[in-house]
């Protein structure tokens, strides 16, 4: 249970005594939570890897219980955000239906049962219901109202890098739609379980690295729909061309996330895209879309949440 | 060491002692010898489970004699197609260069060293080394000359469904140039290891399958530059619009099917369309095809097998 990120030890100034409300982001493979002031203020964080995919239903209130010890004694208010309301997670908070108000997220919120003083609430997560487009998100709606809090009357393309990319439509704290893609998981499904193994083992990073991303981004991008037969191209290149292991990573990242793009670019409207998501991967997906001739902002991911949970609770007092 | 297959027992009429040749196809994950007689007839087949990514190179040898044993006691020629000539396999036989003529595939032949009076060779690959349209095969040149024999004449586009599908361009013998699509191999990816494996499990078979997979056909025909964005569909629809195992997997069949056809529709021109493969996927092929009104014409892949394996042998003596 350390404390840690670079919200931590700098921020973590005012008592314990202090803290207000709890903000909660329960992800798959992270538990992380911040003890929010009166004026909104952190004044602690703490991590814990227990995510939702190590642990039982009964396990959830022992585990929040454990992580706050000692620092949140005299707090009831506790709102979380991501797979903490999955299915298979802690209690199912029902998805509300896109086209959605993110405002509201807090009035779909469920309460599950925990003995003690803590309340806990779990936000929802939103589906598009489109027959043949069905889309799900947990944690990213809360991340989207954060950004229509970072940036007051923003409408358009918002951009969230990831396992799955998350590509959203907003209007103000409206969610239009959205749509997933696979990319960050294929990345990795590719690296470590397909004949595209052989071609990436070792050492990945390197100087090479950038310039086989370059080049994965131009095919990506010009050949979205060639990308099952550009990724064998992979194998093939460190076969006959001697391609080094960082260039097949780098290439294999550019082409996925230039595939993604490419193949969405009717998405892209005129306004900046922000681009959601941590900020080493973001800056890729920054090169790509500079390509293009569009430009986009970052925002650190746990900025965008803690703005999220932050907007949910007071559009609900 | 069972014989079996369609073209076991029923073919196996011929006495050992009149096999003039021993034909084998030495791939990744099996191994098969067929012996042949002065008039090109099959005498016997063997198969093991021996295939390259099981074998040490020192193992070779022994395998192959294992296998023969008392059905080629008087037999020196055996001719080799596959994986075994692969850098990791038994010895590497170069690749010959694309554009290729098939009909020298045995004047490249390598071979290994071999006690006993067995003298194997073993054909080589063909490679294209367009910078950044690199690609190789192994196995499946052999089934391309095999089919420039039983389609004499044949110019135009041949397609081999399998893990890596080959899109390859014919003129007679000649092999123009080719493309290798990872259809196959993502769909194992993904319906095993990703988060589409919780809508994957269980019986994947049914009448729902056949439902999922022209649906899936027609999104992968349509947009196949969408493709990572629409895998996700899979997992969404299952989770909001009921959608059943068996359909998913036809969906996710049909779409990977799809999106390596439809992105690849420049390949196809006038002429019928050889599928090269087993009779199972190309029959998924087929339908895909019919869907842009391509005509194909379905080839088992152990008849071009055969049929090359004669024609190699017979083009070098």
């Amino acid at each position: 249970m350390a404390v840690r990120g670079k919200l931590a030890s700098a921020r973590e100034k005012v008592l314990a005594a202090e803290v207000e409300w709890v903000a909660v982001d329960w992800g798959t493979s992270n538990l992380r939570a911040w003890g929010m002031d009166a004026a909104g203020e952190i004044t602690f964080a703490r991590s814990s890897p227990d995510g939702m995919s190590r642990l039982s239903r009964e396990q959830y209130p022992d585990v929040l219980t454990s992580l706050l010890s000692g620092v949140a004694e005299n707090v009831e208010d506790v709102l979380i955000c991501g797979m903490a309301g999955a299915r298979q997670g802690w209690i199912e908070a029902p998805y509300l239906d896109a086209p959605a108000e993110l405002g509201r997220l807090a009035q779909g919120a469920v309460a599950p049962d925990m003995p003690g003083p803590l309340n806990p609430r779990i936000l929802p997560g939103v589906c598009l219901r489109d027959l043949g487009a069905e889309d799900v998100m947990r944690g990213e709606e809360t991340q989207l109202l954060g950004l229509s809090s970072l940036l007051p009357g923003f409408s358009g393309l918002a951009v969230m890098p990831g396992t799955h990319s998350k590509w959203a439509l907003l209007s103000g704290t409206k969610l239009e739609r959205f749509s997933s893609a696979m990319t960050g998981e294929i990345f990795e499904l590719l690296r470590t379980h397909s004949v595209l193994r052989h071609s990436l083992g070792g050492e990945l990073e390197g100087e090479d690295r950038e310039r086989g991303f370059e080049a994965g981004l131009d095919q990506g991008l010009e050949r979205p729909e060639r990308l099952t037969a550009t990724l064998f191209k992979v194998r093939a290149g460190s076969l006959l061309s001697g391609r080094s292991a960082p260039w097949c990573a780098g290439f294999l990242s550019g082409l996925l996330i230039g595939a993604e793009i490419g193949g969405q670019r009717d998405w892209i409207g005129e306004a900046e895209i922000p681009l959601v998501g941590s900020v080493g991967l973001c800056g890729l997906y920054q090169m790509a879309f500079a390509r293009l001739g569009a430009s986009t902002r970052i925002i650190d991911a746990t900025d965008a949440t803690l703005a999220g949970l932050k907007a949910a609770r007071q559009a609900q007092t």
